[in-house]
């Protein structure tokens, strides 16, 4: 069976850190698009997502919103396992909110390679929280900062 | 069958980057442990190794000399296809010598960060050549450095 596409979100990248404290470097700055897939594709086509879009870690939407993440070591996990990958949406296997460590524009690349380290995660998703009319609290995801941002932004800082 | 224990390799650790420009950090200074297996293990054995020490690619030896690595996306792949990973050694799949990129103690960090992300490689492990009497070079590995490795070193940079 031809894999479902998964989408993925735009991002701004900028990359004069040139002149700027270290601790000033913002979040917004330097995150990238994230991989989203739904919650109901197979463990197997979400695999060949992760292939295709060259990535660690994939997030996972329902209705617009996160609900959940599986990193490249959870799916190592799985298929060594007797899970049927074909037939065992990702929905079922994943790391559900509000278990997700999550980072926003406005904090800082500091904060979020703080987070990636503390919680022994490849990749931390950048979210906009949102409040529905039923008072609950949602993220949308809007990127996503992994140790490939960071040793990307060590090199920048770097270069100068 | 219980797995067999991988053996890694000391390193020393140093945190004091407070004054240095950031060029002149060396990979010696921040190399940490490489994993490193035999190259008759077999794939599922391996893969117990790379869980059992959290890591995200495996260096493997031969007659105590650097031969192949195998990260953490090979082993997906190979786990979806039809190998019988129980029985397939682990020196079968590897990337071999000289295919691997390699750095030395005396490269600097800027370098190691360099070469991980144009060669889009996890880690990379810290060799000292050796030329044998019949005029080979072979490689002793005694460290790596991963984007793990980058994203610590940026944190302590940014918390001066």
């Amino acid at each position: 069976a031809r894999p479902k596409v998964g989408y993925v979100y735009s991002s701004k990248g900028e990359t004069a850190f040139k002149h700027k404290p270290i601790k000033e470097i913002k979040v917004a700055e330097i995150k990238s698009k994230p991989t989203v897939v739904p919650e109901d594709m197979s463990i197997y086509d979400s695999i060949i997502q992760l292939f295709i879009n060259d990535t660690g870690t994939l997030f996972v939407e329902n209705k617009g919103y996160l609900t959940g993440a599986v990193s490249r070591k959870d799916f190592l996990k799985i298929t060594l396992g007797n899970t049927d990958i074909h037939k065992v949406p990702i929905g079922i296997i994943m790391t559900r909110m509000p278990n997700i460590i999550t980072i926003s524009d406005e904090d800082s690349a500091f904060e979020a390679a703080k987070r990636i380290i503390e919680h022994e995660i490849d990749s931390i998703p950048v979210v906009e929280k949102v409040r529905t009319e039923d008072g609950k609290e949602y993220c949308k995801i809007t990127g996503k900062v992994s140790k490939t941002t960071i040793t990307k932004l060590f090199l920048e800082l770097a270069r100068d």
